[in-house]
């Protein structure tokens, strides 16, 4: 492979965090620096690039970091770099430190950045699919979703537990703004109730009906999944409102929150994110840009960052099903 | 050992469920086996024993329970047993299956009802300390306690990994309504910033001082644990103050909840659950009535379930100390 | 979907268990359930078959179960099955209970024996590929794999602690008798300096080479990965020649053995076997029969049971590479 | 507290590395930084020492690794710290550099090094005990026994899963050479058969009747541990006698090894070890010498260390009697 014009890259984490990042930069690191390319390392997401926070990047650098929860890059949601004052100080930093390309390792508001800035400045992008949301087209999977999968899964281990012992009900939920991977497919694989998340239209007379069920089959515990951008009611509100109809019941909320987002990544997201870490640096090498590096039906692709952004990943229907008819 | 006068005992756990609990249960019955004493399980607490909700127990019925969370009998807090009506009918249920003794899991509540119990009817009593929050006397330990640690600090390393990816400030909530022995002890393991309990006089000028000696070392994120029952203000009240105080702060907060009573017990608890269950049987043996089995030091040790409920384990000052110094 | 031909099927557990079994056996029993057909368990594999070791399965008799490791109907391998006469029982079984179909979960072997029987018989068979080693044509991941790679990557990074403080070299064996997906994936996912594997000809010089360069470049501890099945040499042997050749290294040994088999499965295989369990019973709804429920690229799909258990999945090259790549 | 003469300590960890020692680290550090006074970490134990391998820290050089296994100073056995001219070789350095105090933490050997490093030169020597074994007097608990007593509980959990579905009998051995603390009680928390240990007079004519008994009973499986330092046989040879003794069993052997040295410290191990780093400078800056700091009956106490390295913990003879009664 020819990598004549790549000399020198520089890789960014930015956006929320995600378990695997870091697998992902040793990849980058590693890969560039076995095709002799020169690597840099961004402090602090795009923020990092305006300020030129940048750090010379060897084998030895990513040395014990592929277990390491979160991303020792740092990371930011940047305000300036939606500036153009502020891509513009970014542009400078890349061409006064020689840069040649970019790998954005992020989600949806990390790839607008970098499509906008390859755009007016020529510089070759390449992004990384890091979120726990796993609401990004062109990947089967994100990084960090299945370690997060498995976190919120042993947390609702851990509270069904308690459920049981106390036979009570739990309204839990778990992270995905606009996506409801996480809730299904914990919910699913915790033997929820009922699971509420934004890509299905859920109302209250359902929810209720299912715990109608539920109650004559014998259950004396219930668990319900709930995805962060529920659109139907807050967690809370519907805890209040099932207390309301069913007065009864021993209701508790629980918001899993932050512990979603850290952790030692899975051996899954652990090699996703070496292949896609690597499969960035060979689309470069290949002369690619403003493209994404994913895996789909296990072969690296490259999906347009533009599709990346605007398209997104479907609930596989046959899994509400599934969810539904192993409920009970 | 003579246990002529011992023919039958019972076994429940009541409030609040703790992991180690099946561990308590398991070696009850089959220390009980061992010595030819039957043994009834009553389900679902005080409330079990006033509805003659019993099952007889033999050392296959705790098979493979030993890991589990949770506690196989269920508990529930009763109100009915808190009236003398209530235990009247308990105490019939008693003499109907000829129920000697009673072998009562739980914490302070569980103890206060056992006792009670004890001196109006003469039934034979024992307690065993199960509860995650480590507030009973006449115990080093209680049960349950270790296992909550090890899940509240394993949460809270997982939002260290986000905190520091992203230089936040985190306010994590850890259980304990009365007791900051979760809090203290799982703040010192994680290196957290400031632990905020209800035994020590805590003041926002004294926290804000910790954050302004923090930020003048460098440090880029924090996190601070505060008790449940922490009395300067509730989790959310204090992280809106410091941010009112330190408005560039990025500040989330966290409460871990449920999590922390569930999960499969660690090895000191299931010993611990071992050691006290067993201890429970023995001391019924030699005779013993309203005491409270426990480990101090190491060894089986019975303290009158007076002083079990009245006086309380004190937070070691010590440890204060080294939280502080080890902070920075 | 019509199911008038199908009344009643049994479900069984056979060969090496896998993590995610009980969460098959779930969705198999509780699908049956809702499309109205009765659903019996088979006790201890093939070998229940032929005794009629059975057991009527109602969705409460898989109630909290979906998080065990290991199977509650037991397996086994059984000699019996192997012949005709034993066949010959096990369909009497079959006839005496009303068994329309069989549900096998398990690898190979199980397969085989299930084709067989199906083909002689007549008793309709549907396969469900469980086993740790992912080896099966005809689904992308089998149930079991995913834990077992988390298992196995979790032990090694526990060793890579103690490796690095001392600065030694593991060798470290993983499960996998004919294939080397554990011990590539894992591998990977620890950061291993090299991995061997059946499906890969290796050879010592180039294993001698590795750590060489990895000396050179400043590595002072390093963790090798040999699949059980490596045809080169045993994980002893090649320790014992290491040294040999480097004298001065301070080589271990750990055979990761059985753990590989059991703990609660990940939130994948939980999935996953939900999934194909559900599945299972769909397909022989639909008539099928001697074929496998699989998952490829996310969707439900059938595989003849010859093709199953004749083709195999193959390793993927670039990991290969990537692997060599990354190790440095 | 006066600690004009203490101006500049070292620490070393030594020997077998453990789960906390990285905690320990970091409390002497930042416990000798608030006290003002200078801190060394020494790589390579006593070989660092004599060769000078010296690192100025101070409280950033500890942040963020309380939480990791093994010791970011590394470990080492040294055959030159047992010869004079090593130690003489060290004390020069120790005189190059200022050092006033050595903190070891380690075992038996490091103690041993440090008594007589103390008593040829003058240099004041406090001892910490690290290692998993948990066999040194003076504390009630090591720094790392906790953790692995977890990590071995956790690892018989899952061969557990395994062992129940085949109906195996499955001898596991753990760490511990001299003592049989780790197989006792890990032992106990997984429900073993039975409990191999150097401490107890075992006979195969006594397992074998365990056997039988078990087997009466109806028990399907069972798990035996036994302790790498058990002097009746080795845990291969017990379970071939065990095969000829009981030919129709399914026997298996796991030989956990060194993922018990590893992983991230429990609770109790990053409490424990911060108290005794915390109580090593405290004990030094009080002009203690040849001491080792320990934590009895939640108590700082320091123990000569010549009583530290010849006095043994003994094993608790009532476990050992709860172990055989709720074994079945």
């Amino acid at each position: 492979m020819g990598n004549a014009s790549l000399k020198k890259i520089a890789v960014l984490t930015s956006g929320g965090d995600a378990p695997g990042m870091n697998a992902a930069i040793r990849a980058v690191v590693r890969t560039a620096n076995y095709h002799k390319i020169d690597c840099i390392g961004v402090r602090g997401g795009y923020t990092g690039l305006i300020e030129g926070n940048f750090t010379k990047m060897g084998p030895r650098s990513v040395s014990n970091i592929i277990n390491l929860g979160g991303t020792i890059l740092r990371s930011a949601r940047s305000k300036e770099f939606r500036t153009e004052e502020g891509r513009q100080k970014a542009f400078e930093q890349c061409q006064k430190n020689g840069i040649d390309a970019l790998v954005c390792i992020g989600g949806d508001g990390t790839f607008t950045g970098a499509k906008i800035f390859a755009e007016e400045f020529g510089v070759k992008v390449i992004g990384v699919p890091g979120t726990i949301d796993n609401d990004i087209f062109g990947t089967d999977f994100t990084i960090g979703y299945d370690t997060a999968l498995n976190t919120a899964m042993e947390a609702i281990d851990k509270i069904r537990d308690t459920a049981t012992s106390h036979n009570r009900v739990f309204f839990i939920e778990v992270m995905g703004r606009d996506a409801g991977f996480i809730a299904l497919n914990s919910g699913i694989a915790s033997g929820a109730l009922d699971i509420l998340i934004p890509e299905k239209k859920d109302s209250l007379e359902d929810l209720f009906e299912t715990f109608e069920k539920a109650q004559k089959r014998g259950k004396t515990s219930s668990i319900v999944i709930v995805a962060e951008g529920e659109r139907l009611a807050s967690t809370y509100e519907l805890a209040e409102q099932t207390k309301q109809r069913f007065p009864d019941y021993d209701i508790r909320v629980s918001i899993l929150g932050h512990i979603q987002r850290g952790g030692a990544p899975s051996c899954a997201d652990r090699v996703l994110a070496s292949r896609m870490g690597y499969g960035a640096v060979v689309g470069l090498m290949k002369g690619l840009t403003n493209v994404m590096a994913g895996i789909r039906s296990n072969d690296l692709v490259f999906t347009p960052i533009e599709d990346a952004i605007k398209k997104h990943n479907e609930i596989n229907q046959d899994l509400l099903q599934i969810a539904e008819i192993l409920a009970m």
